[in-house]
């Protein structure tokens, strides 16, 4: 059973009548709703639960964390964001979607500014696939089509990618690398861009099939504190290799 | 002073109006123009010359090779491909243009089928760079417009690239990796996508721009065959590290 | 059930007493012995049956091919090269052993020489685990303890590896990277250093885990022919995209 | 001209009568000394200066920053390892050496624990040569051998590296990625293992050489602030790309 946390700002919802008649009980419970099934069971957290509802047990029972949040980033305290990125470094998966991209403990992970070109206007987009035979895009033909995303463009200030899934192209003429593949310690990372809190993308069966690919794919095999301890010389009675 | 080949097919040229009105004596000579300056001489070859005008002489003294080609990629003798691979192995830079993506010598260097999909409709692209401090997207602003290329399309079957420096969006809709750099040897390589024979492309500044960068950043400072020698053992008096 | 196929030169155990005495049936039966169980089943293939014991219909039954060559690399015919570069293409896994570094389908799928600096001395070898975390390397401690093995040296002109998961080391000084996994069209790669045919190196149950890991790591998820289709224009009402 | 910041913590030279000995006026002092000429001007900082003798406009002024660190990394302050975290995003060049890999600084530009197993015996090391094309190698013959190093091993927690130049191997058995190059937005940044502060490390030709290397490859040839503007939409009269 892979152990799943959503974790959600949950203001949008709460503030606009528009999100909230798309995500009527926030985005978390609606990525909850997909993807819980016979191997994923899910847990939520937002961001005015006390601690915003992280704890490192909790942290230390998930596989794999999806994160969502926007307008209240800085209200994610430094010492949450540092359990995450602790967390990812000991084998925990993390998804960050769309908005995602600037919150805090993607930035701590990825060590860039993480900043984006953007704007609104309600493009279309088409989520092209350029690595159709890994596993994330499973179940994808070529491309994914959104009726209507924000637009995001380069240059995405990230790490050079370990792997590059998916291409984000707009109506509007921009291009994005929308799914992006990284590991920190022994932790796998996922970018997804799509998501924007006013267009139904989480409704999209497609954008569904890769998260819940994404979850399956960076449910970790291994866990464990990344430690820093002296070695004792090799060929010493009682080191380490000599064991052998 | 950095010596440059650049090699083309030059069939459309004799062969359509259309592309000879656009490049009266070849895209190569085209290209040869623009990049000859101070730092940079340049020498061109072709298909119907002996040998394709290639010899391992040439390819010897050359330190940036660039290639076009299209319609007769099957005309080119494996010998001549090879001889391309291998001068790359030891150190020569190459960047290959537009539908050279399917020419012999880039497909033997990336190890895959270099396939893509395509269309000929003359959208507009907009050419994005993704990695604005690299030195061969230098003197771009954040895109180049293309008001007419022919559309390339993922999944490009190329092994991941080292660095995805810009991103291509057509206004029909796709996305492509457009600029990728690659080692293999000693030698770097630049697959660059704008290019089609019946659009002036390569009259683009920008477009000129890059591929100038990319001459430059090509360059060698290393030339040496690879070779596979005996080496003796560390603590042996003639041994190779001992020397020390 | 995963469907391994093991191809082996398969001469060195006819021709020398002390190769013969480690793996009496061949290099390919020994690794075959310890890699069949209840999800793995495995055939051989040896150099000199017809057509090297590989047809095209063999490699489309197989997940994963395992290759082990040396004294005939020259003996493969190009054909049985290309088919195995072709169905790792299509989403075949191969792992090259050893000095299969410089078979035909291993370099056809680089494109790089693949050469490498090497002494036979005896020198023990330490494996060293990079990445803790990586499902190849699971079961495996820090390192694996090789009593003798032939020294591999770099420079290893091999492409930038996707991920590097081992290091080697030699009593005599070397180092070496030695176990690198590529991605080449919908198929993956692992180069494995270890098995020098005259040491009994696939009796040891660590080298028996990483190669029986592989197996599993490299198992395809998706087979596919990469083809080249034409793509209508998005928008056209017949095209792709629209189906939306 | 290159404008060089070599930072040093200086404490063990001022506490140690070895370390004294080798670095009479600290590491930094030496390092400063083989690395001016033509080409290359230097300026140093220490801990104990006034804010670690580091400005946001020193940084400014700065090509390539050289970070030596030990024993008192938790003594720099949080507000001076940004700055030099966001001088790399904004293209500045940054070397980390040998315990470096602790530094706040460096920690921040990976996003990992950067830890490493260790022992100090006094090894013998080999720093061997992967990529022997690569600027950061030039002059460098298959490896330098150091008659005394601390030993560091792996797992070293770190983001998967854009390149691996050099590994190390020790008479003790270890081996580790001793050269690595990682990009973060518009720096570039090289870890090198070498120069433990007991044995007289910098003072190696060959050592001097790979750090003089390095200073030229990653001086920038770009350097702007990473900004997130608002983009208008293509089409847009006034928008950004449609000046075309």
């Amino acid at each position: 059973m892979i152990r799943v946390l959503v974790w959600n700002e949950f203001c949008h919802e709460k503030k606009s009548d528009t999100v909230r008649a798309i995500y009527p009980n926030g985005i978390h419970r609606a990525i909850a709703d997909f993807l819980a099934c016979d191997d994923i069971e899910v847990r939520t957290a937002t961001l005015d639960e006390e601690h915003c509802g992280i704890t490192k047990e909790l942290l230390a029972e998930t596989d794999v964390l999806i994160w969502w949040g926007h307008m209240r980033h800085g209200d994610v305290p430094d010492d949450v964001a540092e359990m995450v990125r602790d967390a990812v470094h000991s084998g925990m998966g993390a998804i960050f979607l769309h908005s995602a991209h600037h919150s805090k403990p993607f930035k701590l992970l990825m060590g860039t500014p993480c900043s984006l070109t953007w704007r609104e206007s309600g493009d279309s987009e088409l989520v092209w696939v350029t690595e159709p035979a890994h596993p994330i895009v499973r179940g994808i033909d070529r491309a994914i089509f959104l009726p209507h995303e924000e637009t995001y463009g380069e240059p995405f200030s990230i790490p050079n990618p370990d792997r590059v899934l998916l291409l984000g192209s707009y109506s509007g003429g921009e291009a994005f690398r929308a799914g992006c593949l990284f590991s920190r310690g022994n932790g796998n990372i996922f970018y997804f861009q799509p998501g924007h809190e006013e267009f139904p993308t989480y409704h999209i069966p497609e954008v569904q099939t890769v998260i819940r690919n994404a979850v399956r794919f960076l449910a970790p095999t291994y866990r464990e504190e990344i430690r820093c301890p002296h070695v004792r010389h090799f060929g010493d009675p009682e080191g380490y290799v000599i064991k052998k």
